[in-house]
């Protein structure tokens, strides 16, 4: 009784499309990493998570159910998907758990702001906006705490996507998953910035579930993760309260560098770094040595995102002119 | 009574020196590597290793008591040193334990055929060469266990460079420290080849003491690493011994970059990884998928050290011109 689709069956009222539906969701970064899962099909992370959305850059999405297609219709970014697109395919697979009839299919249309699998958690705003135009699809009025265990099901980052600001995902306990959803934190940090560094805008070669369960599997350095994980999770939820900016930067940092880690440790080898993001790290510490307070995370991918406050955002520029800077609460 | 001083006294018959001693010694690579002390003082480690000596890069090193001086004199690599030199005090520091009087002062010429500090363990072979110039300058006549022990605590590393080819540190067990000792594994194999490409000769920034005891206490991760590290030794040994290059390629780079893994999760990060580096192992990695069978080993520094067969030698030069090429049976 805990397949995906029981999953779904609690969570919505009903399967008949009401009308066009529309849903809109930003990207979120990490500051405290989802790194492996303790269910599969459910995507029941090992361990909590927490993150900051990025307003403005994320995916918009619209949905019909049309009853006189043969099959879903995808266009990502304006361009139409072949039915074996692997982007199309996985879409529709979770589109699957949604049909009133086995025929009744959905024509897509969704934008992305972020380039698709970059590193940039592009499945996370495009599974939270999907689940958003599907409750407006559908009508079902659902809160948003049921939209986010429904998001985790497309992607589980994309559970946070459903809020701005700080967000909290929970890992939850029961197998049933229904206790593993995320909620916002009510903590609105003018100050706080982000900075994208875009090293490489390339696809990545190892998807992140495919990293991730490797990682599970094959890294004996992982057994300390999902405790140090949850520490990390509560001491930055801390800072974030106690807006106590260096201590949050040194456990966010200090947990991307970790999660990596366990994927430099397992076998075979998984590195997301380029030559480019050793040189920035080594910039960033450059930095920080000389006093100014930057720390940087980094996702299944080898691009950094820093962070600072806004006092600091000038200088930081001037060493990164090609940074993007973003204020989450500006 | 395990003070280092007791340690030695147990070792030694005597503290008459008796002529100018002489001793030489390679320098090591591990396979498995020796990261952590469990206890610092007699440079006890926390995992056995595993090693491969390097013919022709090394230390030779000549010692001659003498009552006359005020302190002791060392030359290196034909330059006198300064009695505040870190490299000097340190020397001094461990000829201390073998002093007849509190005035007998010695008169060390040591050279180096590798650059000092650059993450090829000089130290290594020059605890180990030390030892075998006070051996022979006290004319103990001690076995090589014995100067295995003696060199350890110069240098945990040390240990190992007592011997020629494959050896194994045994961690060992007891508090007195006297069953940590290095020995041979008698297994020649004269188409393994080590390959040095050295990325950065410059003094590394964070001595490989430093590294590894930041690690031990602030690194999360570090508490699955010596299990790990005990079976890797183990496993490297049986891969040794049935000629297995695959296997116990892939066990050292894993192990490699396990240690790696630990540095790069603690805090303050330890990354001794330059970009260079970083597309080096991305080379490796690329020859690898192309079937010519390369694997790579790191210390605490920014070089890789390449393990390859004779047979494939040449392909491997030609992907790396700069590469110093080893025949440690050769």
């Amino acid at each position: 009784m805990n397949t995906p689709q029981d999953f779904i069956n609690q969570l919505i009222p009903h399967k008949t499309p009401k009308k066009i539906g529309q849903g809109a969701a930003d990207v979120n970064i990490a500051l405290s990493k989802y790194w492996g899962k303790r269910q599969v099909e459910l995507n029941l992370p090992t361990n909590s998570s927490l993150s900051i959305s990025l307003p403005g850059l994320g995916t918009h999405t619209k949905i019909q159910a049309d009853k006189t297609l043969q099959h879903d219709c995808v266009c990502l970014n304006g361009k139409r998907l072949k039915q074996d697109d692997p982007f199309a395919m996985r879409l529709s697979k979770f589109l699957d758990f949604f049909r009133e009839t086995p025929n009744t299919f959905f024509d897509i249309h969704t934008e992305n702001t972020v380039p698709t699998a970059a590193g940039l958690a592009s499945s996370a705003s495009g599974y939270a906006a999907l689940v958003l135009a599907l409750n407006d699809c559908f009508d079902w009025q659902l809160p948003k705490k049921e939209l986010s265990l429904l998001a985790r099901l497309g992607s589980g980052s994309a559970s946070r996507s459903i809020y701005d600001g700080f967000v909290i995902w929970h890992k939850g306990q029961t197998e049933n998953g229904l206790d593993s959803f995320a909620e916002p934190i009510d903590a609105p940090w003018s100050e706080f910035c982000i900075g994208l560094l875009e090293i490489d805008l390339k696809a990545k070669k190892v998807a992140s579930t495919t990293g991730m369960q490797q990682t599970v599997n094959h890294c004996e350095l992982y057994q300390a993760w999902p405790k140090k994980a949850e520490q990390d999770v509560q001491a930055i939820q801390q800072a974030i309260l106690q807006q106590d900016f260096s201590e949050l930067g040194a456990l966010a940092e200090n947990n991307a560098l970790s999660m990596h880690a366990t994927m430099i440790a397992t076998w075979p080898p998984i590195l997301y770094w380029q030559p480019e993001s050793v040189e920035a790290m080594h910039m960033v510490w450059a930095l920080r040595e000389s006093g100014v307070e930057v720390y940087f995370t980094m996702d299944a991918g080898p691009n950094l995102k820093l962070m600072f406050l806004q006092k600091d955002a000038e200088r930081i520029q001037q060493a990164f002119p090609a940074l993007k800077l973003i204020r989450p609460f500006g």
